[in-house]
């Protein structure tokens, strides 16, 4: 069987995903599809709307046969880490393909620009050192440094959120010297506006997640009908979706708790921002109200916020660091599978050189208690007994059959 | 002017205190009444059913003229260094006497047990440390050392909490050997019914909190009207009385975000308590609930409430080591006063060896720290914008004058 390997957040699962699972099959010509995706904390450093428990369903609803979750460690940080870690765990499961949603569209400026970055490593690296030296985000510092390289023929832009997290999943293929062939698919909505049947139908997840939360519109037209049902199935449980504002309290009541000390020794906490927190969390009435007062050039939003989750999660420097200078993941988390999932893994089973966990009991690793931590973290702003509830369900769920 | 010194948590103020003040006051032949007064953390390990400033108002509108803040790092202690700490701010602020409610109500054998442990003072100590490593709690280590030591004629009952307590500050006065002379007043039920006008009218202070949270009984005959008045405010303003079941889901946030080395940082943890910690508190739904999981034979309810107080407010060894091996208060934070009671300010005023703050802008201190951390954490369970108001309120707010 070939498996084709997704990075995913869905947040939630929407038209736009089942899409992009669809044509990436037909290009790949996959027989199964794995997607690893984040768990309760996500990339930009906010918590998932719904649990991962329930993206989980939602994914194997949709035509995803295997879900394992990308560690903690890896799914809140910038794009280098997190695409190593969810490409170590794909070449693990022995992904033939991954495919990857891109502004660009086409693969091999993917390649050239990998190849050549190789070549130049020592520049390239050199001027996005001091491109940050110069007070600019790391984002910016590396499309900069990008262009003073590269040529108009190599040309890929940077800038754009899809386009450079592409380039990480390339880079890490290379790096990891992965058997996993990548692919893309064209994701801007020109491109799915070429496909009649997608064109009324697709919306980007940030747009359905404000939809949800204000509910001033519908959102059925842009959701599978499994997505639909499952978030309203959790809203009722839980009696709530996620966002930052529901953390607040408890972020405040850390930081104004915790000493410099502790506060420096928080990940990407940086010399001096410390008292930049510290000075603003007593003013903030709420979560985007600090961010605004936190903001500087220096450092983007997306940045702060995931210090913002380090913090709320109390996620050492020390205990990040147990992610290695490899940036692998030391174990895969299955939080779902259909039949065919089933079956795929059955077939490379005896393969397998990294633990599959589906009891947390039976596995003990530094990075599977971050992981712990933040589902806790995730589920503490439910009343009791609610609370203790999830959280014991964080040990006891088994992996989610379809 | 005469000076009397009070310790007091007013919690809240009743006619039982009303009474001890008068009979204080007729006893001491004072002018002028000092009381050192817990913050928002009580040595029982609870948060003050009303802030301090209410609490502090109450205490001024019957009779007391001046109220000064007993730091945190001397409010949530075993009886030693709470009694230490009083009583080196009552001894700092000149007062010529302190009188302190007890059991016994006679304060010869308060200061002959203190002679008499003076001379056997090793003796003592050892027994105490063999009836601990035996596995009791300390108090219980205490009595039974007294009762070996001691005979017929030197008999103070110890297991008896005001005695107790009353002990410990004849002890601190002694220790440093201070200009307070000791008063004590009976305070059973017993001695007040003997009083014609109190009889109907006492309550202790755990009957009348019950009263106040459960909603079943009212208060009026147990309270000066002033109370009564201020608890109504309070509750109106603040929407709450505090109790520990508002502030579980901090501590339980804390715990499990905690790794089991910043665990074991906090004081009052024991090798080993930090594991019994851990396991006990994902099943526990309520404050109520952990304590009893938590409860064992070696340590009190009073103690395990302590430790959760410094958990909730993360009070680490090294912050709590500040007090020193004097533990005497470096500073008096100075929280109300009558007109009297800044007058007497006035004339000790050139005297005062410890600086006396009344704006927290002026001074900083590591156990200054910990009294506004404990003042954020206490204010925390508010909504926003209630809770920012709060704690600006911290800095901002002047003594208050009556």
């Amino acid at each position: 069987m070939k498996a084709l390997g997704l990075v995913v957040e869905y947040n939630p699962f929407h038209n736009g995903h089942f899409y992009h699972i669809t044509e990436s099959k037909k290009e790949t010509k996959a027989d199964v599809v794995i997607a690893v995706m984040s768990g309760n904390f996500l990339q930009r450093g906010e918590p998932a709307i719904v649990s991962k428990w329930t993206r989980t369903k939602m994914a194997l609803q949709s035509g995803v046969d295997l879900v394992v979750e990308l560690p903690y460690a890896f799914a809140t940080q910038k794009a280098e880490t997190f695409a190593n870690g969810a490409v170590s765990i794909l070449e693990a499961l022995h992904c033939h393909s991954l495919c990857f949603g891109s502004e660009l569209g086409e693969i091999s400026p993917f390649l050239h620009v990998n190849e050549f970055l190789i070549q130049k490593k020592e520049q390239y690296d050199m001027l996005i050192k001091q491109h940050i030296t110069s007070g600019v985000s790391y984002p910016s510092a590396l499309t900069s440094a990008f262009k003073e390289l590269s040529n108009e023929e190599e040309m890929l832009d940077l800038s754009l959120p899809n386009n450079i997290l592409g380039f990480h999943y390339v880079k890490a293929i290379y790096r990891q010297q992965a058997n996993i062939k990548p692919y893309t698919i064209k994701r801007t909505s020109a491109g799915f506006h070429e496909q009649a049947f997608v064109s009324p139908t697709i919306a980007s997840a940030t747009s359905i997640r404000k939809a949800l939360l204000s509910k001033e519109k519908p959102i059925t037209q842009y959701v599978p009908k499994a997505t639909f049902q499952n978030l309203g199935e959790y809203e009722q449980n839980y009696g709530l979706l996620h966002h930052w504002e529901h953390y607040f309290h408890l972020l405040k009541y850390t930081i104004m708790t915790m000493s410099n000390e502790d506060l420096f020794n928080i990940y990407e906490v940086e010399e001096g921002l410390e008292n930049r927190i510290r000075k603003n969390i007593l003013e903030a009435e709420g979560f985007q109200d600090f961010m605004e007062r936190l903001k500087t050039k220096r450092y983007t939003w997306t940045r702060l916020q995931r210090l913002c989750t380090h913090i709320l999660t109390r996620t050492t420097k020390k205990q990040m660091s147990y992610i290695g200078p490899n940036q692998e993941s030391p174990y895969i988390r299955l939080l779902g599978m259909s039949q065919l999932g089933q079956e795929y893994l059955g077939t490379v089973k005896k393969q397998l050189v990294v633990p599959v966990i589906s009891k947390l009991s039976t596995f003990q690793h530094p990075l599977l208690e971050l992981d712990i931590k933040a589902s806790h973290t995730y589920n503490m702003i439910f009343p009791e007994p609610l609370r203790s509830k999830t959280m014991k369900t964080e040990f006891a769920t088994p992996p989610i059959r379809i």
